[in-house]
C-alpha cells in the first residue's frame, strides 16, 4: 500500500543485500516513520517481541526469515539441524499467542528435515520464508474480494450514504504483508469507489488504532475519526455503526476468535444492538486443536508499563509520559476471546463462513 | 477522605477568607497536587466547563456556591433577581449532562425567590450552598452503608478472599464532596476490615480511573490494580470480577444510567458473565421527567482534542502528547446510557433497589 505517495510491504528483501530484511518499525507510528535491516537471529527475536513488527500475519513472515537468516549463521558447535531447532524454538518463544508464528516456523522446520546439506536447508528456509509472505498477500487480496459484497450491499441499503465501519486494534496492512485482512474489504471498497467512513478505535494500551490503522488509512485517503475504546457502544446504540471488522490472532475450529483486548466488548455491543460483527482473517490463525477458545487459548499478558506509561509527541520528538500515580500498579493482557455466538461471520481467503465448528468445516473439510 | 495523611473534601470555605472557595485543581492529578480559590463567577464557570472540578455531585456544589458569589457580586445595571437568573443559566451551560447542576441552580432560584432584598438573597445563596455540599456527604455516606452488606456477603461467599470490584471513571470522593458514590461501600468495606481489591477502568479519554480513583485508593491505602478500558471483559470471562460498581451522572425514573462514555459496555459484559452490576448513586441524579434514557438523555460531545492529545508526566513535568496522526480526526462522547434491563440494582441515599420505574418509584414515591 502507498505511504507518502510510495507504495511499500512490511517487509521486503534488497537483492542488492542479500543475508537480511528490511522492516518498517512500526514503535514511533505515526510520528516517525523508520525502516530496519533485520540481519541476525537477535534481530528477528527482539523485532518481534518488542513489536517492531505486529499482527499476527507480519510476525508469521518475520519468523520464517529469521529462521533463513539463522540458518546463514550456524554457530560453532552446532549442528544445522540442532541450530534450526533452537533458533526455531527461540522465534516461537517471541510472543505466544499469535498461532501464525508457530505456523510459519514449524512448516520451514518440517521442509528443512529432508536437506541434504546446510546449503541447500538454507534454500528450503528462504523459500518457506517467500511463500508464507506471498501467501499472506494473496490471502489478503482474496479477504478484500470476499468482504467487499458486504460493504456494497450496506452501501445500496442506505442509497450511496457512507458504510459506517468500526474496526478495533490494527488487522491492516502494517499487521500483514500487504491490504490487510480487516482493512482489505475496506481498502476494496474505497478503491472500488463506495464511500465508506472507519470508527477506529484507538485499541489501548499500545494505541495501534489511533497509531497504525489511523495512519494507514490517512496515507491511503480512506475517511476516518479515531474514537476511544470507550465510545463503540454509545455509537451502535445510536445506529451509527453499519458494521463491525476485526481481525483474529487465533481462531477455534468452532469459531471463537483471539483478537486484540476489548474486541469482545464490542463483539457485545454489535449482539446488542443488532449490528454485524465480521471477524477477517487468514486460515493460518486457525488453530483446529483448540474446541474452546476461552477455556483454551494462552493470553499474553505483558508488562503493566504498558499500561502505566504512554508514547506521543510533544514538541516533535516522540516522549513517554507516565499516566498512573507512581505506586499504582497495572496488569496488561494483550487479547481477549471473542465467543462464536458473537460473531456474524468470518471471512477468510477460501470465502465467508458462519462462526461455528460446522461453517468452519465447511470451508476446512481437510480438518475435518 | 485522606491525603498524604491531611483530611480533605473537594470543595470547603475558610472563615478567614470569605467571598470565595476553594477547590482542589483535578486537572494534573495525580501528578501535581493544587488547590485553587474560586472568587467570581467566571472562576466557577472555568472551574466546572474546564473539569478542574468534575463529577456530578461536586459540579452541583460548585455551581450553588457559584451562584452564591455572583450575588456578592452584581454588575452596574442589573437587578439581583435579573442577574441571579443571568448567573444561573451562565452555570447551566457549563456542563449539559450532569442534571445535578440544574438541580442545584434550581433549587437556589427558587429559593432565593422569596427574598426581600439582595442581602438576604446572598444569605439564602449560601445556605442552600452549603446544604447542596452536607446533603451530598450525607447521602455518600448512606450510599456506603447501604452497599456495604453487598461486599460482606461476596466476602463471606469467598470465604474472605478478597472481593475483586470493578469500577469505571472516578465515582470516587473526588467527584463528589467526601466518600464517593461507587467508591462509599469500597470506602467502607476497607474500613470495617473486609479484604477487598479494586480493578481500575482507566477511562480514556481523560482517565479519570487511572489518574483519580488510583489516586484515591492509593492515598487511602485500599489494593488496586489499574487495567485499561479493554480489559474488564476478559477479566469477567475469567471469573476475576466478583462485582461492579460504577456511579451515574444523570438516571432515568425507569433506571437507564448516564454514565462516562464506556458504561455501558462494562454493564454488557457483567450481563454476558453473571456478574451483578450497580450503580450507586444520590437522588440528585434522577431526572423523573426521563422514561427513555437513551432516546432522551443529551449526551455531552466535548473537543476530539481530549482523544488525540493525552497529558502524563515526563521528567517530573506534566506534559501534553499527541497520539494520533496529525490529519486524523477524533469525536469525543463524554456518556453513554446504560439501558435499565443490564443494572443488577440502584444504591441510592434511601436503599438499595431494582433499576425500574416500580422499584425506583417504591423508594422515591413522592414522584409517583
Amino acid at each position: 500500500m502507498q505511504i507518502n505517495g510510495q507504495p511499500y510491504r512490511t517487509i521486503w528483501e534488497d537483492p542488492a543485500q542479500p543475508g537480511g530484511v528490511f522492516i518498517i518499525d512500526q514503535r514511533q507510528l505515526p510520528h516517525e516513520f523508520k525502516t530496519e535491516r533485520l540481519e541476525k537471529l537477535e534481530d528477528f527475536e527482539a523485532a518481534i517481541s518488542e513489536m517492531h513488527v505486529r499482527g499476527a500475519p507480519l510476525i508469521g513472515a518475520a519468523a520464517a526469515y529469521g529462521l533463513y537468516v539463522a540458518l546463514l549463521q550456524v554457530p560453532v558447535g552446532h549442528s544445522w539441524p540442532d541450530w534450526a531447532a533452537t533458533a526455531g524454538e527461540r522465534l516461537k518463544k517471541t510472543r505466544p499467542t499469535a498461532v501464525n508464528l508457530a505456523y510459519a516456523i514449524d512448516r520451514a522446520l518440517s521442509a528443512l528435515s529432508a536437506s541434504a546439506s546446510i546449503e541447500q536447508a538454507q534454500e528450503v528456509a528462504h523459500r518457506i520464508a517467500v511463500a508464507v509472505t506471498e501467501e499472506s498477500v494473496s490471502h489478503c487480496k482474496a479477504i478484500g474480494d470476499f468482504g467487499l459484497p458486504l460493504i456494497e450491499a450496506l452501501s445500496a441499503e442506505k442509497k450511496g450514504a457512507p458504510v459506517q465501519i468500526l474496526t478495533h486494534c490494527n488487522a491492516g496492512w502494517m499487521a500483514c504483508i500487504d491490504y490487510g485482512t480487516a482493512t482489505a474489504p475496506i481498502y476494496a471498497a474505497h478503491d472500488a469507489g463506495i464511500p465508506v467512513h472507519v470508527w477506529v478505535d484507538e485499541t489501548r494500551p499500545r494505541n495501534q488504532g489511533a497509531r497504525i490503522t489511523a495512519f494507514e488509512l490517512a496515507e491511503h485517503g480512506v475517511p476516518h475519526t479515531v474514537i476511544t475504546d470507550n465510545a463503540g457502544g454509545h455509537l451502535m446504540q445510536h445506529r451509527r455503526v453499519d458494521m463491525v471488522i476485526v481481525g483474529s490472532d487465533r481462531t477455534s475450529r468452532t469459531g471463537d476468535v483471539a483478537n486484540k483486548i476489548g474486541t469482545y466488548l464490542k463483539a457485545l455491543a454489535a449482539h446488542d444492538n443488532g449490528v454485524p460483527f465480521y471477524v477477517a482473517l487468514p486460515s493460518s490463525t486457525f488453530d483446529f486443536t483448540i474446541t474452546d477458545g476461552i477455556g483454551q487459548i494462552p493470553i499474553e499478558e505483558r508488562s503493566g508499563d504498558e499500561v502505566r506509561y504512554i508514547q506521543g509527541l510533544h514538541q516533535g520528538e516522540v516522549k513517554s509520559v507516565l499516566l498512573t500515580p507512581p505506586q499504582s500498579p497495572a496488569v496488561n493482557f494483550a487479547f481477549d476471546v471473542t465467543p462464536a455466538r458473537l460473531v456474524t461471520a468470518l471471512i477468510t481467503e477460501r470465502g465467508i463462513c458462519e462462526a461455528s465448528e460446522e461453517g468452519v468445516l465447511q470451508l476446512f473439510p481437510e480438518y475435518r
